[in-house]
């Protein structure tokens, strides 16, 4: 099989670039120093968000490649979509092991395209250097209407604590294949305006004490009311990461002209209240042995 | 001393993100899901930009921390430069090994922070995660005013070939030090705009062809003409790579013009004709063994 030092870094770009999806905002694509795109609409704002997966940590190299480039693009577009914008163009940074199969990163684009084309991105441009193990670095820009952007400090006392979907488990395939909430939350800051949110990456048990720490306030959730993956624990659904769901809050009453309005526009997706935003010193933790993940500790 | 796995991921967040620059066009800085910037000047364009430097390939562990932030940072805004653009906003993702010394993660930030402040770039946020090498990975924003925007693939027949500075041996301290060419490029775009434009990152050797190529060109150049850095040899300059200088093409009689001005406005900047773009079939390689930069070969 053909690996990268025999073919060079100038033909594994040709190859990678061609046939990349660029919409009508794209003027250079791949290929000169940088990309260079219109702006976001007058009155728009600009998101910016940079990741990386990083081999034999989010993922491993014997997982298929389109899965592994999926999933570094779905985690970028799964925080653009928590801010309430839309994805709009994408760069990828790709560190490779010389010996690595051209195959397989052809594979990791394949994934990546895919995606891309599922969500209107374009893939504008990136870079390619050499590492001892494989590292996607995505970057990726989004457009927020005026009004529409919702942070994860600006949970309000009272607020009702909803997610979307169900928690735990991500690891025996979900981390992979999970759809980025992009219409849910499109469809949230348009009709039901949340409060504060945020994706779920590191695992409710890291990421609610998060948007809570940043609101000033604490929480107190009920740990029955975890929405739990099929064959998941409450403990899995509390501290497991890369469940890639929406952890929003909004006031009480309207979270529950929310939940009538849900069922029926997205009968396929749950939605649960878990609990609610309480002033400093007031929140309690869940008696559960997990904490979140924390890549360094 | 303290490492990454004695604090944690929130842990060292906060204190990387205390006290970055932050420019009136930054709505929401790190901390969120993502950044929220106001998009450009009504009328310009936006230049996107990624790169990444890596332990062993790009620095080892032993050089200045600052140096090394500094050095991921000022690849990207050359880039910007090369473009005809001003940079604007940066994302950095860094992979990390838990046994890393929170005093070296604090050190790249200290020299990414210090090259901002001279740019005036925001940085804005990005991800921190795990690796066995160290990797900082850069996405860079740009801007572009209309009629800026300068390509590789746009090279005439004829042209003058120019490259500013001198060439060669970067590996001895320029790689770390060198000033992203992003002044000198504002000059020539409003005075004395170049018919093609690109930085030298990967040697000269490497980075003509692929102007020449992309403008479907070819080149010959006068080897007796390289403006070679004190001690190298014109082999250094034509194949050592990371000089981060600008190589760009105008015509001939405005080559002369702009070469008499350059020295009243840049005294202390070489700036050298090393030879001429000619059509497809007529160019010839200069003799020498180096053939530039490539990761993987």
């Amino acid at each position: 099989m053909q690996t990268l030092s025999d073919i060079g870094e100038d033909s594994l770009i040709h190859r990678l670039v061609n046939g990349l999806p660029q919409g009508p905002s794209v003027i250079v694509g791949p290929g000169d120093d940088c990309a260079v795109v219109s702006g976001v609409e007058a009155g728009n704002q600009l998101l910016l968000k940079a990741d990386a997966v990083v081999e034999g940590v989010h993922f491993l190299r014997e997982a298929s490649p389109a899965l592994i480039g999926r999933k570094a693009l779905a985690r970028a577009v799964s925080d653009i979509a928590a801010m309430g914008g839309v994805p709009r163009h994408a760069l990828v940074t790709l560190v490779l092991p010389p010996d690595l199969e051209v195959a397989f990163v052809e594979g990791l684009y394949q994934g990546m395209r895919k995606l891309a084309e599922e969500f209107a991105i374009s893939i504008v441009g990136g870079e390619t250097t050499r590492g001892s193990q494989i590292v996607i670095s995505v970057a990726l820009t989004g457009e927020l209407k005026p009004g529409h952007c919702v942070l994860r400090s600006t949970a309000c006392e009272s607020d009702a604590i909803m997610v979307t979907g169900r928690l735990g488990g991500s690891i025996y395939g979900h981390h992979f294949t999970f759809q980025p909430r992009l219409h849910l939350a499109q469809w949230l800051v348009q009709n039901h305006k949340p409060n504060s949110m945020m994706d779920l990456s590191d695992g409710l048990a890291k990421d609610l004490p998060r948007l809570a720490a940043a609101s000033g306030l604490e929480f107190i959730i009920d740990p029955g009311t975890l929405p739990c993956t099929p064959g998941c624990t409450a403990t899995q659904a509390w501290g497991d990461g890369e469940d890639y769901e929406l952890l929003f809050t909004l006031a009480e009453d309207k979270a529950e002209a929310l939940l009538s309005h849900w069922s029926l526009a997205f009968p396929e997706v749950q939605l649960t209240k878990i609990g609610r935003m309480v002033p400093k010193g007031q929140g309690t933790l869940p008696d559960f042995e997990s904490t979140g993940w924390d890549p360094f500790v």
